[in-house]
């Protein structure tokens, strides 16, 4: 009988004990793609008790809750941070074999010192010495960072953002890196004409143009994108239902951004063409700037349209769609890689289904220019657990390079999310420490397998993107 | 070596044979989806020998069998009960790694207490035995549910059905609780003018009532609504091939029904359109009627035109399709949900590609009011085996709550397969005890643990559909 | 610690080993289908050097080269041939969990004896070793088959070929047997009518016939496929993006080949009408000549075209794509079937997402006139690995007949590949000899299974296709 989330959780072999405490565990965290609010990095924000750091804006947990039969009161209601806390240690044991429950216990253990499990018998305790924790200097958000060994994070913003609270950052000394993404999603969405405009003006207000037309909008993002290179942005990121390769002539294009500049909405075949055509262009945008672009693909958003009128977006009514692929995203990237504009670019698919076809689709792109240059990336949003990770990872070893993977990122909103990178290194590890062991992987090349971990852990990513 | 089907069959640890003894094993059978045939129960029906009670009916065995090579005279056609039974016999190695080989052995095991291994060597002294058995009181149907440790079952039952049968059961005194389902499958079928009619003049004769439009189908529907409540009945069922998410107005209906009526065929949108409507309609009555609604998709049916010619419909030529789901589901669930109507819901998808879109749109409409109000259901058909039953745990333990999970049902229309509950149960107490092992769950929580097995094996059912 | 690559190498328990060494290893090759040109047999071919036989025309490394970041120049361009080894030597570890890398290390050691790691250290000495043996008779193209045990092997050929090669080794007295397999596929692509009429020219020429009609065009195909019959051929094989089941009548097709014949471009929907015909006229010619029909669908194809450009088709730009199969598939098999031409059919489909959906669907066609009648054919081209083949292999089990199945082929373009046999027969004995061992198959049934193994491995196939 192993003890829960000891020092070998998850290494079932001697050999992945030493991949991971030699090597894995060594390596800084580069977390190249997050959703962390740069103002709270700026002010060192210190949060009030441990149902705002843990869930405040967490609809994992809350998904969980609502499964639960918890009622939303207790979840994004008014009742008293206590009260919602002890719903969620209600709802921990039920959450068995989520991956809620070793993340639950990784923050604890990790970031609090707390080995105890949560469930409603260890509740108030459990509460009460992180919140008494989170009241000293070493619990705001940068030690947190700096504790957990983080050397840079990116956050995700939009082209219209002033970015002020990186420059912020920047200049008061902060030793972890944290840099912008370019995420331009507000400017592709059409669809809602209204919406659109009102985004619009946020633009022309941050580009000090006037947007009247297509050519307008993408010198708007051009001015854009060159200021967010020189806050130090080297990553794009785009999400998208899935990918649109509608052909168009500029002269559609000119004619769906006139009609939906004048309020009108488009079709819906107009909508795909116009994001058809802003992808190709926002690319473009990339690649002559040698940035990375970022695709997440397959989620179907926004589900629950009751609880979206009352809550609004990102809540936990979004879940994973079953969209056609292949077709229009090769379209895309053949036609930026026949015109020489195709930057380096990791794809990620929601869909497990699709992960041997979005490695092999990748892999057709790569050109021996950068290793790796095509990547699949790693188990994103509901894939993030043990599971998701071992079949990306899988597919990728079996149809690519695993050994090229630029790895972890917590895609997260909180400061706690850090022991995910432990949790996909004793992963990643477990896996090539069963291979060795079992005869598929040779002993000999072991310390080319210690040097991968390494690179697949950290060094792979600070290479990729240049850092 | 371990032998083949002990006490300790797909138990791998200590841990997970203590759940399954003493915690799984001990619990009653709820079978809340079956295809019983309730005048066999009503009639405490005797076999006349092992062929009819294993092979009549058992769609399953004859893909095997026609798969091996057996002439359709061996297996739908006028061999004798013994020739027939030979070729099963003969079939049985090959189908070695298949379902059919634990449900038999777990059948001749449990129900007949024989441990022998079914070949041509064999299959003599096993007909005879059990012939010979099928002979007695102990096996006619009602003995043998009460031995299997059955306590309630549901059938699957058209609205036009009298359900005398339950009637009759419930009026001689069973033990064992036997309810029927609603099934209205025929009533949304319009595809076929012609057949459809001859549903409705069923369906007029049954509710009393004229059905000259779609509001006289909706109350027709709704007076044998009420009448299965009043016979215990508070599940629904809907086997579709995916759901229909097509937008339409009440004219459209009255339309396309009156245009069907009339005996035309209607167009493959107007018959789409018609199944949206009638998906809404139903779900509404289920919801008022605070019952269960289940959802059976991704089944492609009758693809053997000669043979569906010779024998119908249910004999073999199923399979699974690859139909689109996401949206349709969700804009259906959707409206339910926004105007009060969503009753609790149990889907289940034929595809195991779609089994982490299942669980995470299912879970896109928890509202907090049940726990595990909404369900993604148990390894259907194609899937009640060892690998679907795991990938559809292991997607609702990633993705969702394992622990609120309502569990198994046969699916059966045998007296016989009560054993594959105990194969489900296996393989629960086995994924939980090796995690338990492995350090993945903690040690400490077993008392939850051991609650939650008997919960997915019993309660949770029980409380679920309020029984 | 296992030894990399052992004797014992992926057999993991002592049925395991069992099964192997006693059965398996002990059966000759029947590489029913493979890409070997057949004037290298007929002309007992000598490769130059180890980069010759081992990286010309072999794709699977070519992608993971460019994944590496090698340039072109080293992969298909004018380095030396030692210069492009040492590029493939550098990327091997890299390579690691991706089956090149047991490929790579079985065909250095079951057929150039060289069991050292391959490596930037090991690479001069590798290629000096291998590339002096190739200059013996032992390492002609002959002989390596010999060695490698093969019986007989199936080409891939165009109904246009002369077969002269095929002749030409049947008359000089090559043990084993090299039959030609009928892949109409350039019959069917309209899509670029220039390309289709001068293949039609070829057609004309080979067939002696003049093709003005899609009668024509049947008749010169029906020709060619009584010669290539004569010529010992049983099989026939289409690659396809997927089914096409649009209806269509005879005056449409022939009013579709009018048009492509006068050099106009078929529109979509035409091309896929074309394609729905001829499938269903050539399936026929295979059911009236009792021959065996290959289906390898589910690729997409040429994605990058500035490759495609430079170096034309086959060269690694290919990919997994996401079509929908169900529909059309069964609409054809289902004509077939009830008109009587469905002939033995082996299905693949490159997407391991719809494995649970092929084995089913080719199961609804079984007809009880041969054992496994309905192939799902075995892990294909990017499947061809671990995973790969166990989940084709599971999927068979669970909804199949494993002990039906007809087992591996390379589907190569190179004489080093039979490896791939061993490799295949090393993974099913293992999950064979794991579930003696586990209680899931009897032990007493051993002489069964190991009659089972032997006849995956070999038998299977040799009565499947009447050799």
């Amino acid at each position: 009988m192993r003890k829960f989330l000891d020092a070998d959780f998850l290494l079932y072999s001697d050999t992945a004990r030493t991949l991971y405490h030699e090597h894995a565990a060594k390596m800084p965290i580069i977390d190249y793609h997050c959703h962390l609010v740069p103002k709270m990095i700026a002010d060192n924000y210190q949060f009030a008790d441990l149902t705002e750091i843990w869930l405040g804006g967490d609809h994992y947990k809350w998904r969980a809750m609502r499964g639960n039969g918890i009622p939303e009161e207790y979840i994004t209601g008014n009742k008293s941070s206590y009260e919602k806390f002890e719903k969620w240690a209600e709802t921990m044991p039920y959450a068995m074999r989520n991956p809620l429950y070793h993340w639950t216990h990784l923050e604890l253990s990790r970031v609090f010192g707390i080995d105890k499990v949560l469930n409603p018998a260890t509740a108030r305790e459990i509460y009460e010495e992180c919140t008494a924790k989170l009241q000293t200097p070493e619990f705001r958000s940068r030690a947190i960072m700096e504790r957990m060994n983080v050397e840079l994070v990116c956050t995700t913003d939009d082209p219209a953002d002033s970015l002020e609270y990186h420059k912020a950052i920047r200049e008061n000394g902060f030793k972890v890196k944290v840099l912008p993404t370019w995420r331009p999603d507000k400017a592709m969405m059409t669809a809602n004409a209204e919406a659109y405009n009102h985004y619009l003006g946020q633009l022309e207000a941050a580009s000090d143009t006037t947007i009247s037309s297509y050519a307008d909008l993408l010198s708007a993002l051009e001015k854009r994108h060159k200021f967010f290179e020189e806050q130090g942005c080297g990553l794009s990121d785009h999400g998208l239902s899935t990918f649109y390769g509608d052909s168009y002539t500029e002269a559609e294009i000119n004619a769906i951004f006139a009609k939906v500049r004048s309020g009108k909405n488009p079709t819906v075949e107009e909508d795909h063409k116009f994001q058809a055509a802003m992808l190709y262009d926002l690319a473009v945008m990339d690649a002559e700037s040698n940035w990375v672009q970022q695709f997440h693909i397959g989620a179907i958003r926004n589900n629950n349209t009751k609880m979206f009128r009352q809550i609004g977006a990102d809540t936990g009514y979004d879940a994973i769609g079953d969209y056609e692929v292949a077709t229009a995203m090769n379209r895309l990237l053949d036609k930026l890689n026949t015109e020489g504009f195709l930057a380096k670019t990791i794809l990620y698919n929601l869909n497990p289904r699709d992960n041997e076809l979005m490695v092999t689709n990748a892999y057709n792109f790569n050109d021996g220019t950068v290793p790796g240059k095509m990547q699949y990336g790693s188990g994103w949003w509901f894939l993030d657990q043990i599971d998701g990770m071992e079949r990306q990872m899988n597919a990728l070893s079996a149809l690519g390079l695993l050994s090229r993977f630029v790895g972890m990122l917590t895609d997260s909103r909180s400061f706690l999310s850090y022991p995910r990178h432990e949790y996909f290194r004793r992963i990643l590890c477990n896996i090539l420490g069963r291979e060795v062991e079992n005869g598929q992987l040779p002993e000999s090349e072991l310390p080319f397998i210690k040097q991968m971990v390494e690179n697949i852990s950290y060094y792979n990513a600070k290479n990729y993107f240049g850092w």
